[in-house]
């Protein structure tokens, strides 16, 4: 029972309307990593550059995932820099250098093969090139971005046929499908092969349509949002930790596995950086599920 | 058991990105008696100039809504025009023409003076007159927008400590209280007077607070959205409409009738004008209410 995640390991800078950051750890798979592993065991694979600080490192050691598959390359770990609005949604990019990212030739370890996989947010290229790698995963999940749907669509398809879960944000599945409404959307992803897909709404939940199944969730809501950047990567982090845990993909408990994405991500945004998912407490998860729960719940007629 | 809504009666013009409507019936009390005469008796105070269609007044009639506390005055009917870009939200005003409601000096019927009572969104001295003219009001529940809390603060201000339920965009609690967070909002608005806070969220649902809790719906989805003029009216009528039919504040029954509200709503946005609720067969509310239920429900951990 592990989930294995191949994505960005960064440095960002982050400004938001009320704070600016200096150099922090951010990343797909940062975020991904550390989410999930307060539902299952987790193993990265990525890359770092020389300049990368090893007490970057320590984050991921102290919650026991497993980063042998973490290179280090010479050249300059992936930054990004990115500027939120009085909306804290959808960042101004203003810098991405890719650095060691981009010669990035992942190697799958051995015991990687059979996991669960997570082909977060990066070049549809390296992500068929990993999927070539593994041996029989439990279950692959794919993310993506505009980027990539407007630069290697094709490779993209290639990828989303090989994917059991797509998880992605609504305005990109717009983009990748033509399609206005959700529905229309869902039905031209699923035939591509995906048997679950998931839409991210940001500050405003996610929807999940599986078999002609569909389950809606707003976003656990918040007191105070210091900075939305890795909710997304931490919400698959949730979903998919839960499903590795329980290993049931039955529908009822998808819909719980969501419920844990959304938590996930609302932990992930009450900080900058990974920094809040050092302090969660013991029963914290489980008391916003309980808490979510009653906020969602109403009775029949 | 019945309730009295004040708002306008208007004749609009709507642009969409895929159509364009003649002089269509709309407003504030049109949509909201419509969406709740099929959960209560409605009463309708508003005005109507002479070049106002009489076959418009058909559509009350056809639902048993009492229009007698429609006056018809001399001059033009209240007139908007708006247009919608592809994202179906926060349409562009092309005209506001207040006609005869410039100088509307509304009469509350005798036999208003104990209903429940609904302010739509119309200027806050109209309100308040309104206000004054009742008898004891079962309860009263209050809309405004932009407009007033940037112009009329003040008299709004006294007609909210009058309330028992105010519902508003949740861009415009913001404005109005000076806060971001919703709780921040929330607890703003409640310390005026009201019980309780609904805040629309349009496209994705809406949040309700009471006391010390807290309940929150997405929208209902839909697989194409035609028109979202008067959403907002519409769900309020379901909201009231369901607990005037119910009698009931508990938090659960509360709960319910918010999901009323979300399912009168996603009618309206069917089709131009009020024309949907022309349509709605016998059981296709809570026909909606229960698929509502199964797409948002989960199970205890």
């Amino acid at each position: 029972m592990a989930i294995t995640v191949i994505g960005s390991i960064a440095i960002d800078n982050i400004e938001t309307p009320f704070n600016k950051t200096g150099d922090i750890l951010g990343g797909s798979a940062s975020y991904f990593s550390l989410a999930s592993s307060f539902l299952t065991d987790v193993k990265i694979i990525g890359v770092v550059g020389g300049d990368f600080n090893k007490k970057h490192l320590k984050v991921f050691k102290d919650r026991s995932i497993d980063i042998s598959g973490i290179k280090t390359e010479e050249g300059k770990t992936f930054h990004w820099a990115g500027r939120y609005g009085y909306d804290m949604s959808d960042p101004e990019t203003l810098a991405t250098e890719l650095g060691v990212f981009s010669s990035f030739k992942p190697a799958v370890p051995h015991g990687s093969k059979n996991d669960m996989l997570f082909l977060a947010n990066i070049d549809p290229d390296i992500q068929f090139n990993v999927l070539q790698q593994m041996g029989s995963p439990k279950l692959v999940a794919l993310d993506t971005m505009n980027f990539w749907i407007e630069g290697k669509k094709e490779k993209l398809m290639k990828v989303m046929e090989l994917a059991d879960i797509f998880i992605i944000n609504e305005s990109e599945a717009r983009l990748l499908t033509g399609e206005s409404s959700i529905f229309s959307c869902a039905k031209a992803v699923l035939k591509s092969g995906a048997k679950i897909l998931i839409l991210k709404r940001g500050a405003y939940g996610a929807t999940m349509f599986f078999e002609n199944k569909f389950f809606m969730v707003p976003a656990y809501p918040l007191e105070n949002v210091i900075d939305p950047t890795g909710a997304g990567d931490s919400f698959a982090g949730g979903f998919l930790g839960y499903l590795d845990n329980t290993g049931d993909m039955a529908f009822e408990n998808l819909k719980k596995a969501l419920v844990f994405g959304n938590i996930m991500a609302s932990f992930a945004v009450e900080d900058f950086s990974v920094s809040r998912f050092a302090s969660i407490k013991a029963d914290e998860i489980k008391d916003r599920f309980r808490k979510f729960r009653e906020m969602t719940y109403f009775e029949e007629l």
